[in-house]
């Protein structure tokens, strides 16, 4: 049985992802549809890459991963399918695939124009319907990747901000705040595997002021205090314990966060 | 692999939905379940009745297509079942069917009265599981339509504003609005190619000021601009580039839209 | 085909209940997955038992009903499977499946603590992704219940507040609030059958004054006039006719409600 994922910013409330799927379903009956999230803010590229990157590596091998956040649609910007050595990865090349390829062994990029295998007529607005969700589903049918255009030496790439170090602490930003108020950071475990090696207590500091240390879990800081935990897509994430960490701690997407070790 | 699809007030936040699918899957655990969109505002008819016309040609034949909008539960409003040459249609006779149904050849129309179809006891407050659930599962077993109920010669018709034309404009109304703020008119393709067929430029009026010009997609205004194009569901549909036409036009279900050739 | 139920507070908005469908689909492909609801408001344990409560015996025989609302993952609160004579419910300990189990007839309780059926490395903070997932997965596969971890004689049980007898009339409250204002309380049919079945007409009485009677739809009542019904779960519900009621008559969880006889 194959599976497709979906990843838009089409939201629920509308009946577009609904008709993307009878497209898929009309193609291959015995497709899996999972939606990984429609709730990607409007146009929205770097929510929607980073929803990807840390939802798609739980899916079996094969599994076609779709994404559609597309401002562009209609203009000029190339459709794309990346064949890697697990996945397809289909969407438009606009950044939005390209925090997921990061992580994989990358064997074709193809550009998407051979329409035949779309849904005509083609609409201006909604390629998610007409293109993607047709050749997502021919992809589970195993066509072959060449028939869907021709190949590409690369795709584009969002900048993805490199965490530094500046005196003995390690300095990055916020990059997505969850559902609960979590404020997930571009530092990854090093930051605070360096620290604790040497015997040190990993802090959170913002704004200059320590506010919370490193934890393994929620609860493990008090009720309501901030933390700062190694979070399940691997990166480090402020959180307060039974609290809103961004509202708490008025976190936006590229507020500054440094971690270091606990003085004195 | 048989697909019912699910158009629906029930909302997310409840279990409401979720019932409905364990009742279905009771009864055929082969069917594929599509969620059109549960998010119709409460009791909202025509929001219902655009959503399923906007998306159920996107399904391959057989598919059961059932809308539950349904402020007349437990009254003595009917119940019904509508073959049609390609799909069935299964809902309350308030219109919630009947904008989807203008597309379809109509085989015949039952209403559903047979209770040994139902799950019992069939709760007063929530037809969508006890009756039109069990109904929809039941359709994708080749039950025959006639055991369901009497025969009806029709099925209440919601109004459908027709587009007028005055002073050689086309004028209708908005009649949809969607998540990303786009404002859908009842007006057609025709209003449009009339125009670009004699050379002319369509432009878009609203409260008697030209505000924009007919594009064929989003990126071909400038950014912020308002525009008119060929939507996905094949009506006209006013929109800004990069932002929300609603919003920004101050547009609502109702207001007045007019197309007309470029002045001067 | 196997089905597995979701139960979360996890929201659609990111990417959690993908990875988590994922998980599942890459240890059995057969499975269908169903929603209930991921919009349980977050750590609300009993919001998240309600739901499972209402909706859980809507599904066939053998289902895994999975329910994550989970303020303690990462601490010592244990992971259960509890297995009844229709169904597997799996969860944390914490009372988020206690409700449910009301009706069920448990044949066995069994602690989740065999890391060989985890997905690893298991993260401190989403065990719905690494252990719940996975042991949902292995369950639709009929492994044997004891290979879970130890048995144990109980689990935590939430307070279900009883509904009371006070001067003739039955006094409760308000339990859950659904999507569409309606409320639902923790009186029973019964509160209702004692007064009809001796030809009174019971009457909803909220802050002392006597608001509304009991109806069999929605409808029964006058447009936005308030109601009470026996509603789809079996509890006493309070509605308004084509209204919101908890807005309407300021109804909060908690609030106190009483049915009785109508005087005079």
């Amino acid at each position: 049985m194959a599976i497709i994922t979906l990843t838009t910013d089409l939201g629920m409330t509308d009946w577009f992802v609904g008709s993307m799927k009878g497209v898929i379903l009309g193609m291959n009956p015995e497709v899996s549809i999972v939606d990984i999230t429609h709730d990607v803010p409007a146009g929205d590229i770097r929510a929607g890459a980073f929803a990807l990157l840390a939802s798609c590596r739980c899916f079996p091998r094969q599994t076609v991963h779709l994404a559609v956040v597309d401002p562009g649609v209609g203009s000029d910007r190339a459709a794309i399918v990346v064949k890697t050595a697990d996945y397809f990865f289909v969407g438009p090349d606009n950044g939005v695939l390209s925090l997921a390829l990061t992580q994989e062994k990358i064997i074709e990029i193809h550009r998407v124009d051979n329409d035949v295998y779309f849904r005509q007529p083609v609409s201006n607005t909604f390629h998610g319907r007409d293109i993607f969700a047709p050749v997502a589903a021919r992809l589970t049918q195993r066509i072959l990747v060449d028939s869907l255009g021709k190949i590409l030496t690369d795709f584009v790439r969002l900048d993805w901000p490199p965490p530094e170090v500046v005196d003995g602490a390690s300095r990055g930003q916020v990059i997505y705040i969850d559902h609960f108020g979590n404020a997930i950071t571009n530092l990854g475990e090093a930051a605070v595997r360096e620290i604790t090696e040497t015997g040190g207590t990993p802090v959170l500091v913002l704004g200059g002021r320590q506010v919370g240390e490193l934890k393994r879990f929620y609860q493990e800081a008090a009720k309501g205090q901030p933390l700062v935990l190694i979070g399940s897509s691997g990166f480090l994430e402020i959180a307060v314990n039974g609290g809103n960490a961004a509202q708490a701690l008025n976190l936006k997407i590229g507020s500054v966060v440094k971690v270091r070790s606990r003085a004195g």
